[in-house]
């Protein structure tokens, strides 16, 4: 189980640092800028969680692997893009809230461990799905995109409250981790598939004179 | 006392979660944008503060009352633009005046009881009272309002010296406090007023060939 | 020895508060902006090293030195641009290159002495070099330069390596310390005199549909 969740994490990070290369790739950034944005957008989530949370050592400062991945992941980025030619957007978001799904229960249960109040288990579990891609696109210089389009980082919210209420109940821990995951997946899989967003909020210049 | 202060920082939470909220419409951000906004804009400089100076837990991990104002705030802004149109633009100014009064001098505070060097605590009750609101520039990518327009940061410096002398006199705990608050919101109210701005550093092109 | 390094140290900080605040002048910045970029962009780097490090106090929290001198620094630079008009551009360069060459140094030797694995230790060093910048780029709104342009951030990644193998090796610290830096001063300054650059990564709007 615990395996299983290393390499579930992992596959998390390498899907992160894809998007983040992408998006290097689209502001035309040399090698070392992909390799930034791609180590960011991965990792950026779970430090500023860990730095938060006061929990100490942050997981990518002791083992290599973290890092290792991102950079095989952002290296194969490139030479994909240069010799295939088009990305597969499907399997790209799909694999993405895949990702999103395990960062959120695994930001919940750092959280919990610490025995913080409930909401700041949510905002926890919310930061380390969402946190990455938001540093991404400040650094690019673009408004962060999960905050304009379709449901992203409410189907993290809904899914690290189902991971506490289980936790509550004291479920197993694969049922937990499983429904909730699960969750997270549908309701971003969803949004993906039928354009789900939630409603905006417009300031005009007459509300505020 | 203690309470009182209490309350005057919840208030403060409010108010800059408001201005968040705000940023947010005019950027057409969803309703979950608009609540992380409001988030990071009350809480990111007592957040940086506290990592910073290693002063953990962070405030609001271990008291749910924080993010709960912020969430309060967040949607009670936008029902208010929804039903009722125009926000009381001076009536946001003098409280957000208010609040970076109360931010700082917690700031200034807390740094005093990490005893460190003065310019230390300067710094600190400055980068409480405004680094919340340079995020939530620089997330909505803008450039940070408060370096180019009336004098605001320079409010927070000022109360947060008067707060210094003051603890260093040996004045008692209401009269430090009352006075650099009251200094803040006094130069920050006259800027507003009399749109007092700091000289401005051009740099031209021909200056750096 | 430790003295000279200090030096050196204080004179990267100068110098990055420097190109600090010539961003804040090309922005338009009021004199409190012109400070806080300085401030950030000199010591942002190797607060971030710190607190994910959890390396504590961070650097500059207890000596007042750090402060001092960004504060001179970006005062003397207004003043100098007022006053002289032109900057030396290739001074800043090469200077710039000098203080990069320090902080890589010093932040492969802080993570080092934290025993964390080599690539830990090689994002260090890059970190403490270029991150201070890159916050500065983004806080002004601007793509970081350092992805896009000359090898930047490449020199530190080479010279912390260098410093690794060296330490690894058993020299004197002095050997070390002055062979990785002169790596990163050199391959700085060839990279600006040749225009040397990494080939960039363009993504188009055909590659992911």
């Amino acid at each position: 189980m615990e395996t299983l969740f290393y390499i579930a994490d992992l596959f998390g990070v390498a899907v992160f640092a894809i998007t983040g290369a992408l998006m290097a790739g689209r502001k035309s950034m040399d090698l070392f800028g992909v390799l930034v944005i791609a180590i960011v957008t991965a990792l950026g989530g779970g430090t500023l969680r860990d730095l938060i949370l006061d929990n100490h050592p942050v997981s990518w400062i002791r083992d290599d692997t973290y890092l290792i991945v991102c950079t095989l992941a952002a290296v194969g980025t490139v030479l994909w893009v240069r010799v295939t030619r088009p990305i597969h957007e499907t399997g790209l978001l799909v694999s993405d809230a895949f990702g999103l799904a395990v960062f959120t229960v695994i930001g919940t249960e750092v959280a919990l461990q610490h025995q913080v109040p409930v909401s700041t288990a949510l905002i926890m579990g919310v930061m380390t799905g969402v946190a990455g891609g938001v540093i991404r696109d400040v650094v690019c210089n673009e408004i962060p995109l999960i905050f304009q389009k379709e449901i992203y980082a409410t189907a993290c919210l809904v899914g690290s409250l189902v991971f506490v209420i289980l936790r509550q109940l004291g479920t197993p821990h694969w049922v937990d981790t499983g429904v909730a995951m699960l969750v997270v997946l549908l309701i971003r899989l969803a949004a993906i598939r039928w354009h789900l967003g939630l409603p905006r909020f417009h300031l005009l210049d007459r509300d505020i004179p």
